[in-house]
Protein backbone atom coordinates (compact mmCIF):
# COMPACT_ATOMS: atom_id res chain seq x y z
CA UNK A 1 0.00 0.00 0.00
CA UNK A 2 1.15 3.87 -0.55
CA UNK A 3 -0.53 6.19 2.20
CA UNK A 4 -1.22 9.94 1.94
CA UNK A 5 -2.09 12.47 4.19
CA UNK A 6 -3.53 15.40 2.59
CA UNK A 7 -5.17 18.93 3.34
CA UNK A 8 -4.90 21.97 5.83
CA UNK A 9 -1.16 21.40 7.28
CA UNK A 10 -2.34 19.83 11.46
CA UNK A 11 -5.36 18.76 9.80
CA UNK A 12 -4.73 16.18 7.61
CA UNK A 13 -7.41 13.55 6.02
CA UNK A 14 -5.37 10.22 5.35
CA UNK A 15 -5.37 8.55 2.03
CA UNK A 16 -4.01 6.25 -0.18
CA UNK A 17 -2.55 5.85 -3.69
CA UNK A 18 -3.84 2.86 -6.01
CA UNK A 19 -2.93 2.98 -9.77
CA UNK A 20 -1.60 6.44 -9.43
CA UNK A 21 -5.02 7.82 -8.31
CA UNK A 22 -5.55 9.14 -4.73
CA UNK A 23 -8.19 8.32 -2.66
CA UNK A 24 -9.77 9.45 0.70
CA UNK A 25 -9.62 7.02 3.41
CA UNK A 26 -10.57 9.16 6.16
CA UNK A 27 -13.92 6.78 6.50
CA UNK A 28 -11.42 4.66 8.28
CA UNK A 29 -11.13 6.58 10.94
CA UNK A 30 -7.65 6.43 12.37
CA UNK A 31 -4.35 8.78 11.28
CA UNK A 32 -1.48 6.81 10.16
CA UNK A 33 0.23 7.42 13.29
CA UNK A 34 1.93 5.19 16.59
CA UNK A 35 -1.79 3.56 17.78
CA UNK A 36 -2.32 2.61 13.92
CA UNK A 37 1.08 0.94 13.23
CA UNK A 38 0.81 -0.56 17.03
CA UNK A 39 -2.48 -2.20 16.82
CA UNK A 40 -1.91 -3.70 13.67
CA UNK A 41 -3.47 -0.90 11.30
CA UNK A 42 -1.94 -1.93 7.92
CA UNK A 43 -3.92 -4.78 8.09
CA UNK A 44 -6.71 -3.61 9.20
CA UNK A 45 -6.50 -1.10 6.10
CA UNK A 46 -6.01 -3.04 4.10
CA UNK A 47 -9.42 -5.38 4.16
CA UNK A 48 -11.03 -1.90 4.58
CA UNK A 49 -9.40 -1.00 1.39
CA UNK A 50 -11.33 -4.38 -0.04
CA UNK A 51 -14.52 -3.59 1.01
CA UNK A 52 -15.03 0.11 0.59
CA UNK A 53 -15.94 2.39 -2.05
CA UNK A 54 -13.75 5.05 -1.82
CA UNK A 55 -13.74 8.42 -2.55
CA UNK A 56 -11.65 9.85 -5.13
CA UNK A 57 -9.86 12.92 -4.49
CA UNK A 58 -9.42 15.20 -7.42
CA UNK A 59 -8.42 18.41 -8.04
CA UNK A 60 -5.42 20.25 -6.54
CA UNK A 61 -4.80 19.11 -2.84
CA UNK A 62 -1.71 19.70 -0.54
CA UNK A 63 0.22 16.49 0.56
CA UNK A 64 1.45 16.58 4.35
CA UNK A 65 3.56 14.31 5.65
CA UNK A 66 2.23 10.41 5.19
CA UNK A 67 2.24 9.91 8.46
CA UNK A 68 1.52 10.80 12.04
CA UNK A 69 3.73 12.51 14.64
CA UNK A 70 6.04 10.14 15.67
CA UNK A 71 7.32 10.09 19.07
CA UNK A 72 10.81 10.78 17.58
CA UNK A 73 12.92 11.08 14.43
CA UNK A 74 16.07 9.53 14.88
CA UNK A 75 18.83 9.92 11.98
CA UNK A 76 21.79 7.94 11.02
CA UNK A 77 24.85 10.08 10.50
CA UNK A 78 27.73 10.05 7.81
CA UNK A 79 25.79 6.37 6.39
CA UNK A 80 27.33 6.25 2.97
CA UNK A 81 31.56 6.62 2.67
CA UNK A 82 31.18 9.18 0.05
CA UNK A 83 29.50 11.49 1.98
CA UNK A 84 31.81 10.90 4.98
CA UNK A 85 34.75 11.85 3.15
CA UNK A 86 33.16 14.93 1.47
CA UNK A 87 32.73 16.52 4.83
CA UNK A 88 35.82 15.73 5.87
CA UNK A 89 35.09 12.91 8.74
CA UNK A 90 36.16 9.53 9.38
CA UNK A 91 33.64 6.90 8.12
CA UNK A 92 32.10 5.70 11.69
CA UNK A 93 32.76 2.30 13.28
CA UNK A 94 29.56 1.78 14.64
CA UNK A 95 26.40 3.79 13.63
CA UNK A 96 26.22 7.99 14.61
CA UNK A 97 22.91 8.36 15.90
CA UNK A 98 21.53 12.05 16.36
CA UNK A 99 17.23 12.85 16.89
CA UNK A 100 15.38 15.83 14.88
CA UNK A 101 12.49 17.29 16.63
CA UNK A 102 9.38 16.08 15.36
CA UNK A 103 8.00 20.06 15.40
CA UNK A 104 10.16 19.93 11.84
CA UNK A 105 7.77 17.46 9.72
CA UNK A 106 6.56 19.39 6.97
CA UNK A 107 4.84 18.09 3.88
CA UNK A 108 6.60 17.21 0.63
CA UNK A 109 5.54 20.03 -1.25
CA UNK A 110 5.32 22.70 1.58
CA UNK A 111 8.08 25.45 1.39
CA UNK A 112 11.13 24.86 3.72
CA UNK A 113 12.01 28.31 5.53
CA UNK A 114 15.51 29.22 6.22
CA UNK A 115 15.39 29.44 9.87
CA UNK A 116 16.35 33.32 11.40
CA UNK A 117 19.81 33.83 11.22
CA UNK A 118 20.96 31.14 9.09
CA UNK A 119 23.32 31.31 6.42
CA UNK A 120 24.12 27.58 6.06
CA UNK A 121 21.03 25.81 4.92
CA UNK A 122 21.61 22.54 3.37
CA UNK A 123 19.62 19.72 1.80
CA UNK A 124 20.15 15.90 2.21
CA UNK A 125 18.22 13.33 0.34
CA UNK A 126 17.35 10.38 2.10
CA UNK A 127 15.80 6.68 2.97
CA UNK A 128 13.70 6.87 6.10
CA UNK A 129 12.57 3.86 7.83
CA UNK A 130 8.95 3.53 9.30
CA UNK A 131 9.03 1.34 12.72
CA UNK A 132 6.15 -0.95 12.95
CA UNK A 133 6.37 -2.61 16.23
CA UNK A 134 7.64 -1.22 19.56
CA UNK A 135 11.56 -2.64 19.75
CA UNK A 136 13.96 -3.08 22.16
CA UNK A 137 17.25 -4.73 21.80
CA UNK A 138 16.43 -6.48 18.42
CA UNK A 139 18.80 -8.36 16.91
CA UNK A 140 20.03 -8.30 12.92
CA UNK A 141 18.16 -11.35 12.04
CA UNK A 142 14.60 -9.89 13.19
CA UNK A 143 14.97 -6.19 12.71
CA UNK A 144 13.38 -6.06 9.48
CA UNK A 145 10.23 -7.53 11.20
CA UNK A 146 9.92 -4.09 12.85
CA UNK A 147 10.08 -2.56 9.57
CA UNK A 148 6.64 -1.04 8.88
CA UNK A 149 7.60 0.31 5.17
CA UNK A 150 9.73 3.42 4.00
CA UNK A 151 9.58 7.12 3.14
CA UNK A 152 11.38 10.16 0.94
CA UNK A 153 12.89 12.76 3.72
CA UNK A 154 15.05 15.44 3.25
CA UNK A 155 17.19 15.78 6.24
CA UNK A 156 17.30 19.40 5.75
CA UNK A 157 20.37 21.11 7.81
CA UNK A 158 21.80 24.16 9.55
CA UNK A 159 25.68 23.28 9.22
CA UNK A 160 26.71 26.21 11.36
CA UNK A 161 23.72 25.27 13.67
CA UNK A 162 24.97 21.50 13.73
CA UNK A 163 28.82 22.14 13.55
CA UNK A 164 29.93 25.46 14.85
CA UNK A 165 27.54 26.34 17.41
CA UNK A 166 28.83 24.14 20.44
CA UNK A 167 26.66 21.02 21.38
CA UNK A 168 25.38 18.20 19.59
CA UNK A 169 23.91 17.97 15.57
CA UNK A 170 20.36 18.32 16.88
CA UNK A 171 20.64 21.82 17.19
CA UNK A 172 21.10 22.45 13.26
CA UNK A 173 18.13 19.74 12.76
CA UNK A 174 15.13 20.46 14.26
CA UNK A 175 14.27 23.50 12.72
CA UNK A 176 10.73 24.17 11.56
CA UNK A 177 10.10 22.37 7.83
CA UNK A 178 13.86 20.78 7.98
CA UNK A 179 12.11 17.86 7.96
CA UNK A 180 9.79 17.55 4.86
CA UNK A 181 8.61 13.50 4.07
CA UNK A 182 6.73 12.24 1.74
CA UNK A 183 4.83 11.83 -0.80
CA UNK A 184 3.38 8.37 0.46
CA UNK A 185 4.73 6.20 3.13
CA UNK A 186 5.12 2.82 1.04
CA UNK A 187 4.58 -0.34 3.07
CA UNK A 188 7.56 -3.13 3.35
CA UNK A 189 6.02 -5.18 0.09
CA UNK A 190 6.27 -2.36 -2.22
CA UNK A 191 9.62 -2.07 -2.14
CA UNK A 192 11.57 -5.07 -3.44
CA UNK A 193 14.73 -4.05 -2.28
CA UNK A 194 15.64 -1.24 -0.38
CA UNK A 195 19.46 -1.73 -0.57
CA UNK A 196 19.09 -1.26 -4.17
CA UNK A 197 17.63 1.80 -4.61
CA UNK A 198 18.51 4.73 -6.49
CA UNK A 199 18.17 8.41 -4.17
CA UNK A 200 18.82 12.10 -6.15
CA UNK A 201 18.35 15.80 -5.38
CA UNK A 202 18.37 18.70 -7.81
CA UNK A 203 18.65 21.94 -6.56
CA UNK A 204 17.49 24.30 -9.54
CA UNK A 205 17.60 21.58 -11.48
CA UNK A 206 21.10 20.75 -11.07
CA UNK A 207 21.81 17.39 -9.84
CA UNK A 208 23.79 17.45 -6.61
CA UNK A 209 23.31 13.97 -4.96
CA UNK A 210 22.57 11.24 -6.86
CA UNK A 211 23.67 7.66 -4.52
CA UNK A 212 22.22 4.39 -4.05
CA UNK A 213 21.52 2.88 -0.64
CA UNK A 214 23.56 0.28 -2.13
CA UNK A 215 25.98 2.08 -0.82
CA UNK A 216 25.38 1.76 3.11
CA UNK A 217 27.80 1.86 5.25
CA UNK A 218 25.48 -0.03 7.97
CA UNK A 219 22.41 -1.59 6.35
CA UNK A 220 18.72 -1.40 7.52
CA UNK A 221 18.70 -4.72 9.63
CA UNK A 222 22.20 -2.84 10.99
CA UNK A 223 20.43 0.58 11.99
CA UNK A 224 17.08 -0.70 13.20
CA UNK A 225 19.52 -3.11 15.45
CA UNK A 226 21.68 -0.98 16.64
CA UNK A 227 19.15 2.20 17.30
CA UNK A 228 16.99 -0.52 19.40
CA UNK A 229 20.15 -0.86 21.86
CA UNK A 230 19.73 2.53 23.56
CA UNK A 231 16.83 3.49 22.71
CA UNK A 232 13.28 1.69 22.64
CA UNK A 233 12.22 2.25 19.31
CA UNK A 234 7.73 2.95 19.18
CA UNK A 235 5.80 2.33 16.27
CA UNK A 236 5.17 4.73 13.69
CA UNK A 237 9.09 6.16 14.49
CA UNK A 238 11.36 7.36 11.86
CA UNK A 239 14.71 6.02 11.48
CA UNK A 240 16.64 8.04 8.46
CA UNK A 241 19.18 6.48 7.26
CA UNK A 242 21.71 9.09 6.10
CA UNK A 243 22.20 10.55 2.68
CA UNK A 244 24.58 9.94 -0.27
CA UNK A 245 28.08 12.74 -0.90
CA UNK A 246 26.44 15.81 -3.03
CA UNK A 247 25.62 18.15 -0.20
CA UNK A 248 26.10 21.96 -0.22
CA UNK A 249 28.98 21.38 2.85
CA UNK A 250 30.86 19.40 0.51
CA UNK A 251 31.00 21.22 -2.02
CA UNK A 252 34.28 23.75 -3.00
CA UNK A 253 33.43 25.92 -1.94
CA UNK A 254 30.56 25.32 0.12
CA UNK A 255 27.06 26.15 -1.42
CA UNK A 256 23.93 27.19 0.82
CA UNK A 257 20.47 27.44 0.10
CA UNK A 258 18.90 30.81 -0.52
CA UNK A 259 15.38 32.29 -0.59
CA UNK A 260 14.08 30.95 -4.35
CA UNK A 261 15.78 27.91 -4.58
CA UNK A 262 13.87 24.99 -5.48
CA UNK A 263 15.15 21.58 -4.41
CA UNK A 264 13.92 18.29 -6.17
CA UNK A 265 14.50 15.26 -5.02
CA UNK A 266 13.51 10.88 -5.33
CA UNK A 267 13.48 8.15 -4.73
CA UNK A 268 12.89 4.64 -6.29
CA UNK A 269 9.95 3.36 -5.75
CA UNK A 270 9.04 6.30 -3.10
CA UNK A 271 8.27 9.33 -5.65
CA UNK A 272 9.75 12.51 -6.27
CA UNK A 273 8.72 15.73 -3.71
CA UNK A 274 9.87 19.36 -4.38
CA UNK A 275 10.62 22.29 -1.76
CA UNK A 276 11.13 26.26 -2.26
CA UNK A 277 12.98 28.02 0.26
CA UNK A 278 11.56 30.86 1.58
CA UNK A 279 12.83 33.17 4.08
CA UNK A 280 11.56 32.80 7.73
CA UNK A 281 9.65 36.35 7.91
CA UNK A 282 7.63 35.25 4.75
CA UNK B 1 -0.67 24.10 42.00
CA UNK B 2 0.79 20.54 42.02
CA UNK B 3 -0.11 18.36 39.72
CA UNK B 4 0.68 14.21 39.66
CA UNK B 5 0.13 11.20 37.79
CA UNK B 6 -0.30 8.17 39.53
CA UNK B 7 -1.33 4.16 39.11
CA UNK B 8 0.04 1.30 36.35
CA UNK B 9 2.75 2.68 34.32
CA UNK B 10 1.28 3.89 30.88
CA UNK B 11 -2.29 4.32 32.29
CA UNK B 12 -1.62 6.90 34.59
CA UNK B 13 -4.32 8.87 36.29
CA UNK B 14 -4.14 12.70 36.76
CA UNK B 15 -4.24 13.47 40.38
CA UNK B 16 -2.85 16.93 42.38
CA UNK B 17 -1.34 16.86 46.16
CA UNK B 18 -3.18 19.79 48.53
CA UNK B 19 -1.73 20.24 51.27
CA UNK B 20 0.65 17.14 51.51
CA UNK B 21 -2.68 14.85 50.30
CA UNK B 22 -3.14 13.49 47.19
CA UNK B 23 -6.57 13.66 45.62
CA UNK B 24 -7.86 11.97 41.90
CA UNK B 25 -8.58 14.82 39.36
CA UNK B 26 -9.61 12.21 37.03
CA UNK B 27 -13.08 13.42 36.67
CA UNK B 28 -11.02 16.48 34.95
CA UNK B 29 -10.92 14.28 32.37
CA UNK B 30 -7.48 15.03 30.39
CA UNK B 31 -4.81 14.40 31.05
CA UNK B 32 -1.59 16.87 31.40
CA UNK B 33 -0.14 16.81 28.21
CA UNK B 34 0.27 18.44 25.05
CA UNK B 35 -3.40 19.41 24.40
CA UNK B 36 -3.81 20.53 28.49
CA UNK B 37 -1.33 22.96 28.13
CA UNK B 38 -2.49 24.26 25.09
CA UNK B 39 -5.51 24.82 25.63
CA UNK B 40 -5.32 26.81 29.02
CA UNK B 41 -5.60 23.79 31.06
CA UNK B 42 -4.02 24.69 34.26
CA UNK B 43 -6.78 28.03 34.73
CA UNK B 44 -9.38 25.39 33.78
CA UNK B 45 -8.08 23.22 35.89
CA UNK B 46 -7.85 25.48 38.98
CA UNK B 47 -11.61 26.01 38.35
CA UNK B 48 -12.32 22.46 38.73
CA UNK B 49 -10.35 22.22 42.10
CA UNK B 50 -12.55 24.72 42.92
CA UNK B 51 -15.59 23.69 42.21
CA UNK B 52 -15.07 19.57 42.82
CA UNK B 53 -15.38 17.49 45.70
CA UNK B 54 -11.98 15.12 44.87
CA UNK B 55 -11.64 11.82 46.22
CA UNK B 56 -8.35 11.63 48.09
CA UNK B 57 -6.15 9.08 46.86
CA UNK B 58 -5.28 6.54 50.03
CA UNK B 59 -2.85 3.84 50.91
CA UNK B 60 0.55 2.80 48.97
CA UNK B 61 -0.11 4.24 44.77
CA UNK B 62 2.65 4.15 42.64
CA UNK B 63 3.32 8.23 40.72
CA UNK B 64 4.09 7.83 37.54
CA UNK B 65 5.36 11.58 35.64
CA UNK B 66 3.18 13.90 36.42
CA UNK B 67 2.98 14.53 32.77
CA UNK B 68 1.75 13.00 29.89
CA UNK B 69 4.90 12.22 27.35
CA UNK B 70 5.67 15.28 25.83
CA UNK B 71 7.07 15.31 22.07
CA UNK B 72 10.27 16.02 23.07
CA UNK B 73 12.90 16.57 26.05
CA UNK B 74 15.96 18.85 25.38
CA UNK B 75 18.47 18.62 27.90
CA UNK B 76 21.06 21.64 28.25
CA UNK B 77 24.36 20.23 28.70
CA UNK B 78 26.80 21.53 31.42
CA UNK B 79 25.13 24.51 32.17
CA UNK B 80 27.23 24.38 35.79
CA UNK B 81 31.02 25.74 36.14
CA UNK B 82 31.69 23.30 38.25
CA UNK B 83 30.07 20.00 36.43
CA UNK B 84 31.97 21.55 33.02
CA UNK B 85 35.41 21.77 35.04
CA UNK B 86 34.52 17.76 36.63
CA UNK B 87 34.37 16.62 33.30
CA UNK B 88 37.05 18.02 31.49
CA UNK B 89 34.92 20.68 29.66
CA UNK B 90 35.66 23.47 28.41
CA UNK B 91 32.63 26.15 29.88
CA UNK B 92 30.60 26.56 26.80
CA UNK B 93 29.89 30.38 25.59
CA UNK B 94 26.78 29.62 24.39
CA UNK B 95 23.83 26.70 25.38
CA UNK B 96 24.65 23.32 24.49
CA UNK B 97 21.97 21.32 23.53
CA UNK B 98 21.00 17.59 22.98
CA UNK B 99 17.88 15.56 23.16
CA UNK B 100 16.34 12.40 25.34
CA UNK B 101 14.34 10.04 23.92
CA UNK B 102 10.32 10.36 25.78
CA UNK B 103 10.59 6.45 25.69
CA UNK B 104 13.59 6.99 29.00
CA UNK B 105 10.58 8.47 30.71
CA UNK B 106 9.46 6.81 33.83
CA UNK B 107 8.02 7.63 37.37
CA UNK B 108 10.01 8.97 40.30
CA UNK B 109 10.07 6.19 42.30
CA UNK B 110 10.16 3.34 39.48
CA UNK B 111 13.63 1.06 39.17
CA UNK B 112 16.13 2.28 36.75
CA UNK B 113 17.76 -0.23 34.64
CA UNK B 114 21.11 -0.48 33.27
CA UNK B 115 21.01 -0.93 30.01
CA UNK B 116 22.23 -4.32 28.75
CA UNK B 117 26.13 -3.81 28.02
CA UNK B 118 26.58 -0.70 30.13
CA UNK B 119 29.50 -0.34 32.67
CA UNK B 120 28.77 3.50 33.20
CA UNK B 121 25.48 4.20 33.97
CA UNK B 122 25.58 7.27 36.07
CA UNK B 123 23.39 10.21 37.66
CA UNK B 124 21.76 13.39 37.34
CA UNK B 125 19.89 15.63 39.46
CA UNK B 126 18.74 18.52 37.38
CA UNK B 127 15.78 20.95 37.58
CA UNK B 128 13.27 20.73 34.54
CA UNK B 129 11.05 23.43 32.94
CA UNK B 130 7.85 22.62 31.42
CA UNK B 131 6.88 24.53 28.13
CA UNK B 132 3.12 26.34 28.53
CA UNK B 133 2.91 27.54 25.07
CA UNK B 134 4.04 27.38 21.60
CA UNK B 135 7.08 28.80 21.73
CA UNK B 136 9.51 30.09 18.37
CA UNK B 137 11.82 32.61 18.52
CA UNK B 138 10.88 33.93 21.88
CA UNK B 139 12.68 36.75 23.68
CA UNK B 140 15.02 36.59 26.67
CA UNK B 141 12.26 39.00 27.86
CA UNK B 142 9.20 36.95 27.74
CA UNK B 143 10.38 33.54 28.09
CA UNK B 144 9.21 32.87 31.33
CA UNK B 145 5.76 33.66 29.69
CA UNK B 146 6.38 30.32 27.95
CA UNK B 147 7.23 28.40 31.51
CA UNK B 148 3.73 26.45 32.96
CA UNK B 149 6.41 25.26 35.85
CA UNK B 150 8.90 23.15 37.12
CA UNK B 151 9.68 19.58 37.79
CA UNK B 152 12.59 17.07 39.49
CA UNK B 153 14.41 15.64 36.66
CA UNK B 154 17.28 12.43 37.00
CA UNK B 155 19.15 12.98 33.84
CA UNK B 156 20.18 9.26 33.95
CA UNK B 157 22.85 9.14 31.84
CA UNK B 158 25.02 6.33 29.89
CA UNK B 159 28.78 7.20 30.00
CA UNK B 160 30.32 5.39 27.31
CA UNK B 161 27.57 5.54 24.94
CA UNK B 162 27.11 9.21 25.46
CA UNK B 163 31.03 10.07 24.85
CA UNK B 164 33.00 6.65 23.60
CA UNK B 165 30.75 5.32 20.83
CA UNK B 166 30.75 7.56 18.48
CA UNK B 167 27.53 9.76 17.38
CA UNK B 168 25.87 12.81 19.60
CA UNK B 169 25.18 12.22 23.16
CA UNK B 170 21.66 11.28 22.66
CA UNK B 171 23.35 7.62 22.42
CA UNK B 172 23.78 7.63 25.99
CA UNK B 173 20.77 9.25 27.10
CA UNK B 174 17.43 8.13 26.12
CA UNK B 175 17.47 4.55 26.93
CA UNK B 176 14.54 2.99 28.99
CA UNK B 177 13.87 4.21 32.42
CA UNK B 178 16.37 7.30 32.04
CA UNK B 179 14.54 9.64 32.76
CA UNK B 180 12.72 9.79 36.12
CA UNK B 181 9.96 12.54 36.38
CA UNK B 182 8.70 13.68 39.40
CA UNK B 183 7.43 13.12 42.05
CA UNK B 184 5.02 16.20 41.31
CA UNK B 185 4.76 18.98 38.43
CA UNK B 186 4.44 22.26 40.37
CA UNK B 187 3.20 25.76 38.63
CA UNK B 188 5.28 28.48 37.86
CA UNK B 189 3.55 30.32 40.85
CA UNK B 190 4.80 28.12 43.56
CA UNK B 191 8.32 28.44 43.29
CA UNK B 192 9.15 31.94 43.90
CA UNK B 193 12.85 32.09 42.61
CA UNK B 194 13.47 29.65 40.55
CA UNK B 195 17.25 30.75 40.08
CA UNK B 196 17.75 30.36 43.90
CA UNK B 197 16.88 26.23 44.31
CA UNK B 198 19.25 24.10 46.41
CA UNK B 199 19.22 20.66 44.19
CA UNK B 200 20.90 17.40 45.74
CA UNK B 201 21.56 13.61 44.85
CA UNK B 202 22.78 11.05 47.20
CA UNK B 203 23.93 7.17 46.22
CA UNK B 204 23.19 4.76 49.02
CA UNK B 205 22.67 7.64 51.21
CA UNK B 206 25.97 9.46 50.66
CA UNK B 207 25.86 13.22 49.68
CA UNK B 208 27.20 13.26 45.74
CA UNK B 209 25.51 16.39 44.67
CA UNK B 210 24.80 19.30 46.50
CA UNK B 211 24.17 22.75 44.08
CA UNK B 212 22.33 25.38 43.49
CA UNK B 213 20.53 26.74 40.65
CA UNK B 214 21.89 30.19 41.40
CA UNK B 215 24.73 28.65 39.91
CA UNK B 216 23.67 28.39 36.32
CA UNK B 217 25.80 29.28 33.26
CA UNK B 218 22.96 30.51 31.73
CA UNK B 219 19.58 30.71 32.88
CA UNK B 220 16.14 29.64 32.25
CA UNK B 221 15.25 32.69 30.47
CA UNK B 222 17.86 32.50 28.36
CA UNK B 223 18.04 28.83 28.04
CA UNK B 224 14.33 28.65 26.31
CA UNK B 225 14.95 31.86 24.48
CA UNK B 226 18.09 30.19 22.97
CA UNK B 227 16.29 26.73 22.41
CA UNK B 228 13.50 28.03 21.01
CA UNK B 229 16.09 30.01 18.12
CA UNK B 230 16.68 26.07 16.69
CA UNK B 231 13.17 24.17 17.47
CA UNK B 232 9.69 25.20 17.87
CA UNK B 233 8.83 24.04 21.66
CA UNK B 234 5.36 23.10 22.19
CA UNK B 235 3.09 22.90 25.33
CA UNK B 236 4.11 20.37 27.76
CA UNK B 237 7.55 19.79 26.23
CA UNK B 238 10.81 19.25 28.87
CA UNK B 239 13.59 21.49 29.11
CA UNK B 240 16.24 19.87 31.99
CA UNK B 241 18.49 22.41 32.84
CA UNK B 242 21.68 20.65 33.26
CA UNK B 243 23.55 19.22 36.61
CA UNK B 244 25.64 20.68 38.82
CA UNK B 245 28.58 18.68 39.95
CA UNK B 246 29.25 15.53 41.78
CA UNK B 247 28.13 12.79 38.93
CA UNK B 248 30.10 9.91 38.68
CA UNK B 249 32.37 10.52 35.16
CA UNK B 250 33.72 13.34 37.40
CA UNK B 251 35.01 11.29 40.40
CA UNK B 252 38.41 10.05 40.60
CA UNK B 253 38.11 6.97 39.45
CA UNK B 254 35.08 7.23 38.21
CA UNK B 255 32.17 5.74 40.13
CA UNK B 256 29.25 3.82 38.13
CA UNK B 257 25.74 2.87 39.20
CA UNK B 258 25.27 -1.29 40.06
CA UNK B 259 22.46 -3.04 40.11
CA UNK B 260 21.21 -2.61 43.83
CA UNK B 261 22.43 1.13 44.51
CA UNK B 262 19.73 3.16 45.81
CA UNK B 263 19.43 7.61 44.11
CA UNK B 264 17.75 9.73 46.56
CA UNK B 265 17.32 12.88 44.79
CA UNK B 266 15.19 16.29 45.14
CA UNK B 267 15.14 20.14 44.51
CA UNK B 268 13.51 23.00 46.81
CA UNK B 269 9.96 23.28 46.63
CA UNK B 270 9.52 19.99 43.91
CA UNK B 271 9.91 17.18 46.19
CA UNK B 272 11.73 14.32 46.35
CA UNK B 273 12.33 10.75 44.33
CA UNK B 274 13.99 7.25 45.39
CA UNK B 275 15.26 4.84 42.78
CA UNK B 276 16.78 1.69 43.06
CA UNK B 277 19.43 0.20 40.39
CA UNK B 278 18.22 -2.88 38.43
CA UNK B 279 19.69 -5.14 35.99
CA UNK B 280 17.94 -4.71 32.35
CA UNK B 281 17.21 -8.24 32.69
CA UNK B 282 15.35 -8.27 35.78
Amino acid sequence: MKLIRFGEAGKEKTGVIINDKKYDTSAFGEDYGEAFFENDGLTRLSYFLEDSLLPEITGEVRLGSPLGRPSKIVCIGLNYIDHAKETNATPPTEPVIFMKSTTAITGPFDPIIIPKNSVKTDWEVELAVVIGKKASYVSEADAMDYVAGYVLHNDVSEREFQIERGGTWDKGKGCDTFAPIGPFFATKDEIADPHNLRLWLKVNGKTMQDGNTSNFIFNIQQVVSYTSQFMTLLPGDIISTGTPAGVGLGMTPPVYLKPGDVIELGIDGLGEARQVLVDYKQ
